[in-house]
């Protein structure tokens, strides 16, 4: 059973919209290795997981497979923040009935030149279940053997391929709400390729000088190397309620990186970020819930139904 | 952000295995109108909501969404526990490596003539994200349309297939595994039904006579009557960790279903059920974690490491 | 423009239900080389067609590719009644609320073991625009190449692979209802074989003894000689309203196929067949529109409705 | 069984070609809410619907489906208009022999920057079975569940889609040709939204004031606004050959997007608009029937055929 | 560039017919872990290689790449022997026109009760590009890249998946057509993962007792364990034709498995194995090149050409 | 069984990067009549084959289906060269850990811009199986009927529009290694359409003045007429190592798209051109296998190794 709370993973930082850095970012929502398919592949392999004796693997692969739902939510409120305004239209409806095109006017022009014309004809300046060139999701992507051994060979790939993408994610966008989020998700799929990679050592794998993969410690990326010296590739969070997660049974003892430090279970969390909501958009026909005409509505209704009620009671 | 509790949403009855119960399963699991679908939708439009004053319906949205995740959960391992078993195959390793199939016997067989044959030769005797015809599950399902109207309809919509579907699935087995869950999801596919209802009323629906979709108490399903009975179809949980949800500002008065209930979303959550872990399977080669292998090799690694650590200490 | 009118293109013999039987015609609706795919790839050849010098070929195509919206019409009829009544469940509901599975019944177990599990649960026992493995029909299946020589090739290929696909499903089955639907359309895709190949005459190819492909002449099977006794392997109807179809030009003298027959493009349209309405289906929660609780509804809702304009009257 | 009349359905303006404008519009064509979804959509409704006493219904259905397949004419001739002559190459071959991209030159190069280089290179400067990002239109997005509500809801739904985007499709162009099909088609989408709406009101809903959906009347384009002047968004055409349908009884009334109009299904068809044949193109070696080639070839073939019947007569 | 002999890179032992075997078998074909994508994977891998340091990785790739087009042939047509003659349909035909299902018979009825009908529909009792549940290959299986270390990762959890399911298709059938193929590739897919590990061990990897996956050395299956015996679990050939594979370089020394055999690179190719040619399938329309009509054919051409090289001797 | 010898079928001209181009060819390679589709089609149609005495028939095709390997591996090279360096980024690693985008660089950022991100993001500026349009390869592609002359008619068919593709992308770009693998191309499309065409006159079809498809010469092509002039449209080689292919019992005479010359089936295989490993690319973290980090790694190992071996005997 599963809990939210309204708050981000991490912070999203503010900065210009930038519609093709959202676009290069879909692949790490919606791309084959993106965070869409850890967070299912993870949730497949918890739910059909084999064998009582392999607790701390399960609460391993479930506890990140948590993560990964927070990773959804993050990259893809990361992409709407992106788009969200890059037309640069600022009408504003005057009555309950929007406004927008105006005397033929062409406020959602822009989507025609932009990488996936999907994000303005059908969301509505907002994150899609596709990749960077519009494939939708597909479920053949999740990988679960029932083979613990190749589950985790499979995700420590999978991992690695994530931070690889991500790494060259990185080098395409300088957008800084771009980056404060790639960052973050290279240096947690790098904590995730550490504790598969543990997993996999307990199994009977050593790793020597092979790891990280790819062989790059990313401190060359100021954003990533200010995450790096906080710790996170170290760091394995349970998101687990109740304290019943044995993952910490694998995940101690040295990095496999090879960094030097220490890999370390022992917190439920981090601290999460503020949620808000995004504006209205009269050029998308998203008016949300508009105050005024809910009003009106809630008023009239409360006399009608009180008739229905009268007129129908009748019926049944 | 997430988290996770080491219990089931809901009961999952013991019967026999029935493969065949199984693979229907699949269609409330990753057809166009199952489980993952749900989830999905709901928290893409959750993600890319748009209109402060809307925050009741977001936190509508964001609740069933979160439900949902755990709804994968249940009908993915009830699907796990119908196909658990069912080539009645019991042979037991010895030791370390697996001995299945020795001498040539064809310990799968029953694979050839069941529904999936990727149920045994993909996966290992579990769930997958397919539907019941074997189409992965697709990203393009989603709709996210980022008009709160239209967004509202199609989830009414979309719970009311479900709901039809699940009512047709109850007509299919009478595995208590199956029925079980089966009959909770058409209870709680309703309630879903009823919020979206009202909240479509708060913007100006009238549904009058029109529910439920479809047309039927579904009281003649004596495992539904039972969870009917319970109120169920009109309890909404907000599995929100900090109460600051305000989806009860919608979900409220007379139920739109016309049961005369009152709808209530004063409810965190649902008491929870345990949760176990599947035996290894020997004839899938899903072994899991073998205690004493492990013993063996963390007694050797600990030794080997501190080798390795003094000889490529000068790598570096 | 399009025009319907309220009979089928052919008579549907009647015979008991067979849904082994309609999933196989589920190819010739839904496969890639059935209805929907002829349908669709030469109204697109219309749509597309280029040099006002051609319109005898555009006319041919435009006309063939408006049969095919009628054989679409007639193949998903015919698979409907294959299906309908299949499980032989005979619940008939006696008020509004339909009453299938009364005391935890199965009455769709059948499904469970049926080809696609899909025309039973996601479907109410009708056709679905899949082929016979479920499949969905893709628009990449469409050749519209812009090259009249290439195109009409294409054509004539997939008329033949169409022949020769149905000519399979003739010796799959000998329920009387499939059969009286596969023999016509196996006799007017040779007319369709025939009028591309004698197109193709036009510009430069000469069959010699090569057609028809597959070279049998069918009169092998009963239902289809009889068709050929009638000569509708060398028919091609305009259904064109207005009269304007030069596709005679083309469609005339011996046809292609050497069977001594000269090809006719004379005639307007075949004779149809009365169309009925399906009954309804209970266990499939399939109601249609009841009489009563419409006459009900019209009769309360006449009422109400001046009430509500009364009401809001004034918020306009 | 369906006719043909050699005519558009509305009239197509003449502007410049437009690119990138024809591939917004291929939303509208093979998108997941275009018109070749709702017309198979309608199509299989139609086939499988059940319930006698539903006939009007059907009706409706049948008729509105038959009016996509006008729309999907209409629109991919718009397409294949705005693409027409786009590479603005002149070349015009002088014998049957074409000679496009003489002496290296690169007659296409504009395929290179262009949103769709399909349109170019596996068309010939014509529409596409696909949607605005290249995506094949898939079975799969065909709704037809058998449960009248629910596909009339699922109806009303897909309509205000359709719409919303082709009012986003609006604020993205103003090339003539364009908007001439897309100020039709919001008018025509919310004369099928009224349609379904006002058929679940027959069914117990009461829609107040949550139409239209988006929640414009559109007004503020002057294109649709000279359309709606005309009351096109409340007539229903039956486009049925002999008179026999009842939809009718249902269409009549208050219009339920409150504008004070009256639904009108008076009428059979609209009055269509001239069709004329796209020139050649050599540069995409599309050179339809040449007329010097085929006299010749009609002439040689004469004589040759008289020689082979000759010849063969002897082989049969 | 490639080249081809005409012999099977092993012997297909035989048996009688078994469809439901062959449809299992499509898994290695055609599926996600199949010989099309290890094929395709490092065909790609091999093209888009870098690193002129890394010749013997890329040499090895390609060898395995060349390997698997052969693995392709050979299960490809394990599928059709086990397929050709399964509806035991004895028709021959007397003349060119054949006559299968004379009399309105039904020689195909088996179709409709085997796992995939379109190995009777769409192909003729031959093998497909699809999975064991009828899903076509993807290129989106694939996966190349580009970091070295990814990609030997990959590969070696690949071929561990493709050993794995395998190992699960041994164990449902013991037909002896299937089961010769099947024991064949386990034992090659061994050979591969053993070289790809060998490969990463190269480059840091110490894979101590982890392998092989799955931790089977399978010699329970008494065919498997002939050809383990003949040690081609540890032989990687080259196939290369002039020797300049490098491969050797990293295949030598210890195998990774542990079985304390020698890893060996030193043969170009293994023996081949005879190929014959399916017989004719009247019922199917599959009656390849008749000789009589040939013979017929080419007389006549004869002086007909003549006549025609005449007559249009004067247009060109 | 196949082999490979390191040389390309023909020469791939130097010139500038140039992604447009590159991602233009894309369709040649991974599209619908693409070289992944010739080669596979022409695989299958080889294993599947019918009739002993069609060896001749099952020769050409095998024949061209070995030569179409070679073809995938041309084009999926010409791709690669064409993107390899595009970004223009020309950091250089100083040791075995690579530092792309150091201080917080953006090298990959024409990424965002041109028509394929995976390029870059998935690919490490390598080819990729899919279309232009960045669609995955699919199986359902493949026409395999088992009919013989409905399969050379497809493959006619087939390399026509292939030929047609790849006409229409030499007037898309000049850039001289992009147009030396598609005026190559071109001219050898045209040998197979040759080639088939060839084998439908041997079964009855007499083309007279139809051929080529499309009717160009494209002796307007500089590029292409050059290799016309050799001759090698009418080229047919065997790739048959040992002599046994009978293709030219068909592939003989004159040419059948009338220009004079006469079909050669005599030479076994074209001269080949020289192939070389593409460089390093640090911005893409593909580093290849770093030679000094091997060396250390490799000796290291040998101790280590010898440790290890001493500690795991005693667990076997």
């Amino acid at each position: 059973m599963y809990f939210h709370v309204q708050e981000f993973i991490n912070e999203i930082a503010a900065d210009e919209p930038d519609p093709a850095a959202a676009n290069a970012l879909q692949e790490g929502l919606g791309g084959q290795f993106g965070e869409m398919r850890t967070m299912m592949q993870y949730l497949f392999q918890s739910i059909n997981f084999r064998g009582p004796d392999g607790k701390p693997y399960k609460d391993l692969i479930q506890g990140i497979g948590t993560e990964e739902i927070s990773h959804v939510e993050l990259i893809g409120t990361t992409i709407a923040r992106l788009l969200d305004g890059s037309p640069r239209y600022q009408g504003k409806p005057a009555d309950p009935v929007d406004k927008p095109g105006s005397g033929g006017a062409v406020p959602l022009n822009i989507a025609l030149s932009e990488d996936n014309i999907h994000h303005y004809l059908v969301g509505a300046q907002g994150a899609l279940p596709v990749d960077a060139v519009g494939n939708p999701w597909m479920g053949s992507y999740v990988y679960n053997s029932g083979n613990l051994v190749l589950d985790l060979l499979y995700n420590l790939m999978l991992e690695s391929t994530g931070r690889l993408q991500k790494c060259r994610l990185y080098e395409m966008t300088d957008n800084k709400t771009a980056r404060s989020t790639i960052s973050y998700l290279i240096v947690r799929d790098q904590a995730h390729e550490n504790a598969y990679a543990k997993a996999l050592e307990t199994l009977g794998v050593n790793w020597r000088t092979s790891l990280p993969i790819p062989k790059t410690n990313a401190e060359s990326f100021p954003e990533v190397k200010r995450l790096l010296e906080m710790g996170l590739q170290s760091k394995i969070y349970s998101f687990d309620l109740t304290g019943q997660s044995q993952a910490g049974k694998i995940v101690q003892g040295m990095s496999p990186s090879g960094d030097g430090t220490h890999l370390d279970a022992s917190e439920q969390t981090p601290a999460g970020a503020p949620m808000t909501i995004a504006p209205e958009r009269p050029e998308e026909f998203s008016p949300g819930a508009d105050a005024d005409l809910r009003a009106l509505i809630e008023a009239t209704a409360a006399m009608e139904m009180a008739d229905i009620d009268a007129t129908f009671g009748r019926m049944k």
